[in-house]
């Protein structure tokens, strides 16, 4: 079957009218190639299908939900096995207690958790635990870095106040000057610092920090009795078994988690050490299906699974000899690659492209051969990508480089992409 | 089997250990009778089962939720299908779109319709979305009126600034003279209003607005071309099978939806009219799961059910006959009554009893007879509340007003709760 869009676009113009915008928020489709479709209707796996019947094999997971592959059976059957018995009810079931029992033994600077639904639920409230911890109201974040769409973090300026982010202060990432600078400027009325495990910003290289920095920023918290927050929202369980700063030998007071901890079912979390227990205790934070069992109970079997199985080790090898396939190809045909960050996270973007056309057009030209990569976010690879998943995408990959160097003259940049880079 | 509630301990030591305070936010039991099960292990119907194995007839509705009866087959079976197919994607998939026009045909001031996942989240979308319409500031809000826990409303000051609350003032409900002052002393700044559908708030009597101040929120609103946001985050579909103005003949320009429209399911919503469009598609919102399409399925099958089935007149038959068979069996035993708000909403509290110890008493009589009424939240009842469950839980509340006659004397009252109230 050749590839098609026609049904997704039908579905757009549906949807035109009845979503502003027609469609919102990362996963909406406006600043991607046209072709991107904007809905689908199967995962199972590593592969999915987009609403015109389309197979792709993923490299965005979901934009991070999906760690053990779609539809993930022992997943699915505890999932299920926990809705037919109750979801939300009147209060939780015993899962809940099971699973903050397996992070505070899996984590290992946490004693506590308290679980949530999105990523912003769990790094809202690790603002206001710090600032609940010894009444103070500053809050340090990396520059640019993205810790959700809630008025004191999103990134988009319409209808946010002045006085959503009064008190969060903004530092340089990695940079020890810069930190220390931050803290001296608010002495005394600094409540806690979101460290970020590594850069992970759409449009840029990603990063990793020096241990050096983390272990500052340690230190720096200590001094100053500040609570240190790693929020893991996305990588979570991607570079690591344990929270993604402790193979750096930092061990943050608060870590925040979401994405893939339930392999795809909707739960989020705020971990914490015992010196954070008393102000997690005190403040008010809830919602209607925060206490729901179904993802719970998926969550304690995908726990069990990232204890107990090698999906690391798996991801990290496809997810290196993906990069190293992709950069010789690359080379072959004569484009130069950017690819940054941990090889399960893959960000690839191209060299000499300041206006990102080359690279949608090659991802373009990947997803017209049923290969998904996202040209400007950071995407993820699972356990359930193997050797048939690794040739068919390098086999695609070549065939887009190939298709690139004939398509890459008549190249334009994307319009509304280029209208919001400019209104930076 | 004799009602116990060893388990339920057993898992609150579990709890306290490895869960801030032992549990958080609404469904936390700190403040509720020490009878009152924390856990629970099932639900089906009108009915559910504590950790300990204990049944009861439910008249808490997992905090509203629940609308249909818990597992109510046809949802179970749309939301299952879907969950077979995929839920959470790189994208939706058609059934949220299905799922908007589904929401634009049957709400009448509906043109469009933005998906998220707790209660809080629509109601700070609908905040931000108000202040994106004319670059306004001040949020108008009834004071005491609950509208989530994010930090510009959570109802517990720890770790909230006063810049979180910067530009929301207050007024009182259903005042005509004090939301006009409101307007007045914000003139040419008010962004929007949230009028509330009617006044449920924890501990007090329930009231409904006179349509006079419910008309003159919306004449203000047009006047300083303001929003009027209805939040029908807790009474949606409990009390109209469109928005719960519509009686009144009053239509918003936004409304929020979440609890009871996927029948349990984790979704909320924030609908919005022709006018908010433009600014509702400049804010940038977003959640890793707020595009799950299981939960979507789900609504897609509760709203037919909402439109086509009689469950509104059924929950509401069984309210009025719970109602008025309390009513009477309270005289008998000489007891006083407080039976308010919309009957399918019942707020039961007892007449001279300030410090809250006959409720108590009376609901604690009750679920140790099968029975659960919540003693200071206000209650829901499903369409699967039927004939049998009636007459059990009126046979259970009749021996309990017995019993509540030799055991009042030697009530107490709850000592947490004392100590929350005085901190008011």
């Amino acid at each position: 079957m050749s590839w098609t869009n026609v049904r997704d676009n039908e579905l757009k113009e549906r949807a035109r009218l009845v979503i502003p915008g027609g469609m919102y928020g990362h996963e909406s489709t406006r600043l991607l190639p046209v072709e991107f479709p904007q809905f689908y209707s199967k995962g199972k796996g590593a592969r999915l299908w987009d609403a015109d019947g389309n197979q792709y094999i993923d490299h965005l997971c979901a934009y991070g939900p999906n760690l053990l592959g779609y539809g993930f059976e022992p997943v699915e059957a505890a999932a299920e096995a926990q809705l037919r018995l109750g979801d939300t009810l009147n209060g939780p079931t015993e899962t809940m207690v099971t699973l903050a029992e397996t992070f505070v033994k899996q984590i290992t600077h946490a004693d506590w958790a308290m679980f949530c639904k999105n990523g912003s639920d769990a790094t809202s409230m690790a603002m206001v635990t710090a600032r609940a911890y010894k009444g103070r109201k500053t809050i340090l974040c990396a520059r640019g870095a993205y810790h959700g769409a809630s008025p004191w973090n999103t990134p988009r300026p319409a209808g946010i106040l002045p006085e959503d982010r009064a008190h969060i202060a903004y530092f340089e990432y990695n940079d020890a000057d810069s930190l220390t600078a931050a803290f001296q400027a608010h002495a005394g009325d600094v409540a806690g610092v979101f460290a970020t495990p590594f850069r992970h910003e759409v449009f840029y290289d990603q990063f990793e920090p020096d241990a050096e920095y983390a272990a500052l920023a340690r230190r720096l918290c200590d001094e100053h009795e500040a609570l240190l927050i790693v929020d893991d929202v996305r990588a979570g369980f991607r570079l690591a078994r344990d929270c993604s700063w402790e193979p750096l030998g930092v061990r943050p007071d608060l870590s925040t988690w979401g994405k893939c901890f339930a392999n795809g079912y909707p739960i989020s979390a705020l971990l914490g050490s015992e010196k954070a227990r008393a102000a997690a205790k005190e403040i008010f934070v809830t919602g209607s299906f925060w206490f729901q069992a179904m993802p719970m109970a998926a969550a304690i079997e995908t726990l069990k699974h990232i204890r107990e199985s090698d999906y690391l080790e798996r991801t990290q090898d496809y997810g290196r000899r993906l990069r190293e396939g992709l950069t010789q190809q690359a080379a072959m045909h004569g484009f130069g690659l950017r690819q940054t960050g941990p090889v399960v996270m893959p960000q690839i973007l191209f060299e000499d492209d300041p206006d990102f056309r080359i690279g949608y057009g090659w991802t373009t030209e990947c997803l017209k051969r049923g290969v998904y990569f996202h040209p400007y976010h950071n995407g993820f690879v699972t356990a359930a990508h193997g050797e048939a998943e690794l040739r068919e995408t390098l086999t695609a990959a070549d065939e887009a480089f190939e298709a690139l160097k004939s398509v890459s003259p008549s190249l334009e940049p994307h319009a509304g992409l280029m209208q919001l880079l400019g209104a930076h």
